[in-house]
């Protein structure tokens, strides 16, 4: 299907060719910016026209829709993951001209994996030498935002936000909305690239954009913009290769996935984030503290301050765009934990509890957090600040335990904006539906708006095998709410390690979750896609409906799985009712039928948006309507 | 696997066995109510002791759990579907002494059936008489209430909803719950006969409980029980076959259905639905018009209430125990749907707008909704009262048209009521989640607080493939809000009609839905299951975990794909993590590290409910917890 190389060459495994392949009726496009490497990747659907009673037919628009996938679904683009991608914002770092390029690694244990030729077989075939800020630099969005830059960064994602929705403005029944509930957010009809810098600058919105990522197409993550999704992915242990990460990887943006949290704890982690970095054109998140441990042989209270640092600066010099740090896990709460129904869920919160006990010391991600600060903006690392002591079930939800790290969280804020570092805040977890809008507002106040990050939350504790689903009923009204990116949770979330399938099935759950939110939030342009949905579906388009779906393969297979033949696809019919009894169908006829008599008034009201002025019309007159009713 | 007999015999298809295994580490149990034949089936799941750091154990304690089983979980009793279920309501029924055992079918319709040689090879084997009220006899179970008498069906329900809970209730780990935010509804501790009476009789819960339908396991539909979920199956003239659909019904209550709705429009609609009820324990609702179009051959303008009302009888005295009316769709209401993005989108909707317009007549249903009360109230079949103009797209939602039939089946519920009818209404459909809650309260205020029944809403119209999840988060919510029942839409919808794999999988989805929204509304007891299962993770009892989950198979199956040796059920990892790194067990050493130290205030404030006191405490004073810090 595919003639692309696609081998890892010291793997066994190949990437699937499903990989690569653009989506049905859809073809990548790029809207330039204001300089010509600003060239923003996204995905337009071709329409089938609508046939008309006269015979003749009417145009639908293609619809452009946001596109995280990359160069995977650009058939002009040669993909080799022993090379990686192209580096596209490399000229845009150069020219700031506040970076250097270093002459070797500056973490101790970079440099031993290096010249280990044991790992030769497993190491990313291409050497980059890390960049750098100069000295006394600070290279990170947020201090250009401070200082009234907009960076090609900025550009680029006013530009991807917009999803050339302008283009369908003069189409009023695909841009009808309902306006939404945003919870006080006003975001402009059109983003523009100062909107982004004034909101980065606010602390409202990250890009999360490691000089040393330079084949990253940038993200903007804050309420004001479409609510994202991350994915993680990561071996452990007891399971996956190199090649089955970095295919979850492909996968999870070939689905819609925003960011990539690489959660490895198994072999290896070092070279499987090289061969992840490179070759991901979204950002990428760790949580260092699971390398650092592996460092000290699982033995957390090994730990050291120094070990950390050497393994930030390692992972930053890969390019890692954010870092979960769980420096909120503070000696003081800890006590607050011991009642709870599952104690510490958190890995990274249970390996700092154990550090504090073990040394009757305070968390040494807190005691350290300006020294973390200033690795960060050497590199433009952002900050995810972790949630160590999230609620692991719906008995522990929104406790004494989990506020206190939240108040943390929200002093540390500060400090990491007095370094202009970004940040956004990590949530929960486990929570009733009916206890998570305080979370959402919790958190609004005491981290001064700094975009909300969640693990669902899951809303039941005993949907095992379909936690992606109980999670993502969480995820979509946090997103309402004004949470900024849902972390998914796959269904075998509790039970194993994903696989790519289960990435896929986690992913979709997401994208529903997120749009769902930023449906009822009234996102400009949020509902032009589902509008054409159900114009297509209304016009029994049936290979529009596949590729205006979320998961357009998907569709069509469950389609096909009763009604396989080619006359299905345009037929006014489906295999839940059959040919002979189709709703739709009869509505057209009534309609047909109804347009025919005299609606003027109702129409008009209806046309001007005045529902209850049409119902009055209605609920007066008999004339509006049936002239030959008895 | 199993050694009953389940085979049809006019019909190649056989019962997966399947449907006939007990769920794991579970056993039927009934609770006998105030006379022996009230025997309420719950489940019971056994759960193994927890190992003590001393050696020994603690026992932890099974937990009851609702059960829509029925007799084919049961291993004591022989299922043979040639013979239906044991009719466990008849000396019920028959003790009331208001009912009649008919000479034969009343309408004419069945009576043709009956005497048809042709379809001996597709009929029930075992011919029944219908039984019907003596004249001038009412027999709805609402009449029954509103004289003040407490029927079996009414007790039986009562000790359904408490599900054995007090059984726990010395166990204060398992019974914590938050307190729950539930709209002004208040539901007692206990559920009594008495309640549940009341509930009827006040109009804001229904028992749908056909006359013949002995063989029903009564179940209670209202805001202040359980919420209920809904399966549709049934044929349609592309797929299926009456084996098929009978195992539909049974896998549909295996994995938790509350009702199922038989929406057959295939071949042998009648037939099918005989062998559906006689082995059916739960609820059976139809929507009659689509059988009557078929016996006008699919011309909606040919249908008149003679049909319609032949079949109303016809289906009544075979059992079904709900009708789906489209009474609402008033003549005045169709021009509102005019300039719909998606028309009319209920086939029940569409089919009396056509006649409408054929006939420039009002709705048949809504002039003959009085004739209709007469037959409802002879074999107590209740309405669920239709949303023929429901929004099919997010586009529609909320609209005049929408709102217009909703007032109408606020006015006709008055009328039902005036029959002592019982009664549902159906509501939407495809929502955004911001615009939910006036769907809840509108309907609230429109109906008097019957109880709403809702179709997901769907949250997005581009999740085809997934609409099952797209829908069940607009069901958690409406659930939350004070939605009684929620009808399950499984992953083809609007793709295909659903096999018995996707039946689970809607069913699954929308038992989550349903939970989460107990559990938000804060229900009696609703939480303890998730306790039991929160406590069984973090005790890495691995067995119990399965056992207490929605989908026990599936569950383990998703656990066993990367750690299938029985050592791992007892281990004190997964593969998430390895063996070396899991946050669940560093917990359990912080917390008996934790526990050494004194912490009595914090302990004893956390006891108390007092959470932002112990926080304080910790806040305050250092003495609390760590003497030894510097």
């Amino acid at each position: 299907m595919n003639a692309k190389p696609h081998f890892l060459p010291h793997d066994p495994i190949q990437l699937d060719s499903f990989t690569f392949e653009p989506f049905p009726r859809s073809k990548k496009v790029y809207i330039t910016g204001s300089r010509p490497d600003v060239r923003v990747p996204m995905r337009e659907i071709t329409q089938s026209p609508t046939p008309l009673a006269n015979g003749s037919v009417e145009n639908n628009p293609p619809i452009t829709v946001y596109d995280t996938s990359g160069a995977y679904t650009d058939p002009d683009v040669k993909i080799d993951v022993r090379h990686g991608l192209a580096a596209i914002r490399e000229a845009w770092i150069n020219d700031r001209n506040d970076t250097e390029i270093l002459s070797q690694i500056s973490s101790h244990y970079g440099q031993q994996r290096l010249i280990d030729s044991r790992l030769d077989a497993v190491r990313f075939p291409q050497h980059r030498l890390p960049r750098r800020a100069q000295s006394g630099q600070n290279v990170t969005q947020l201090h250009y935002a401070r200082r009234g830059i907009i960076t090609p960064e900025m550009e680029f994602v006013a530009i991807r936000e917009n999803q050339r929705y302008q283009d369908i403005d003069n189409n009023p029944l695909l841009t009808q909305q309902h306006p939404g509930h945003a919870f006080g957010i006003r975001t402009p009809r059109v983003i523009t690239p100062e909107f982004v810098r004034e909101e980065i600058a606010r602390g409202r919105a990250i890009i999360p954009a490691n000089i040393n990522h330079p084949e990253l197409e940038p993200v903007i993550i804050g309420r004001h913009f479409l609510v994202k999704i991350n994915a993680n992915i990561g071996n452990s242990p007891t399971t996956s290769s190199i090649g089955e990460e970095i295919e979850k990887m492909t996968w999870a943006i070939r689905w819609g996935g925003d960011t990539v949290m690489d959660l490895s704890t198994g072999k290896h982690i070092h070279e499987t984030r090289e061969w992840i970095i490179r070759n991901s054109p979204v950002p990428i998140g760790t949580v260092p503290i699971y390398q650092a441990l592996e460092k000290v042989e699982g033995k957390a209270e090994d730990l050291t301050w120094e070990i950390f640092r050497d393994t930030l600066i390692e992972q930053a010099e890969q390019g890692v765009d954010y870092f979960t740090i769980h420096a909120g896990v503070r000696l003081a709460h800890i006590p607050l934990t011991a009642k709870r129904m599952t104690g510490i869920v958190s890995r990274g919160g249970s390996i700092m509890a154990k550090w504090c006990l073990a040394h009757h010391q305070e968390n040494f991600l807190y005691t350290h957090f300006a020294d973390i600060c200033e690795i960060m903006k050497a590199y433009d690392v952002s900050f995810s600040l972790g949630d160590g002591l999230r609620p692991g079930s719906l008995a522990d939800a929104n406790d004494a335990a989990q506020f206190a790290e939240l108040e943390t969280l929200g002093e540390l804020t500060q400090i990491a904006w007095q370094h202009d570092v970004q940040v956004m805040i990590e949530g929960p977890g486990h929570v009733p539906m009916h206890l998570i809008q305080e979370n959402m507002d919790k958190q609004l106040a005491c981290c001064a708006e700094a975009p909300f990050y969640t693990l669902g939350p899951l809303v039941t504790d005993i949907a095992a095998g379909y936690d992606h689903f109980a999670s993502g009923i969480g995820a979509a009204m946090i997103g309402w709410y004004g949470c900024a990116m849902l972390c998914y949770v796959t269904p075998k979330e509790h039970l194993g390690l994903p696989n790519k399938h289960d990435v896929r099935e986690g992913i979709v759950t997401y994208k529903i979750a997120a749009h769902a939110a930023d449906l009822a939030k009234g996102h400009p342009g949020a509902q032009y896609r589902d509008n054409a949905m159900s114009k297509a579906r209304f016009e029994f388009r049936w290979e529009d409906q596949f590729s205006l779906s979320l998961d357009p393969l998907r569709a069509r297979e469950f389609h096909d799985e009763t009604l396989p033949q080619a006359s299905a696809k345009t037929a006014h019919f489906c295999s839940m009712c059959g040919p002979h009894f189709c709703s739709m169908k009869i509505t057209q006829d009534v309609r047909d039928y109804a347009q025919q008599q005299g609606l003027a008034q109702v129409e008009q009201a209806i046309d001007l948006g005045l529902q209850e002025k049409a119902r009055e019309f209605v609920a007066q007159g008999a004339q509006v309507y049936h002239p030959r009713r008895e």
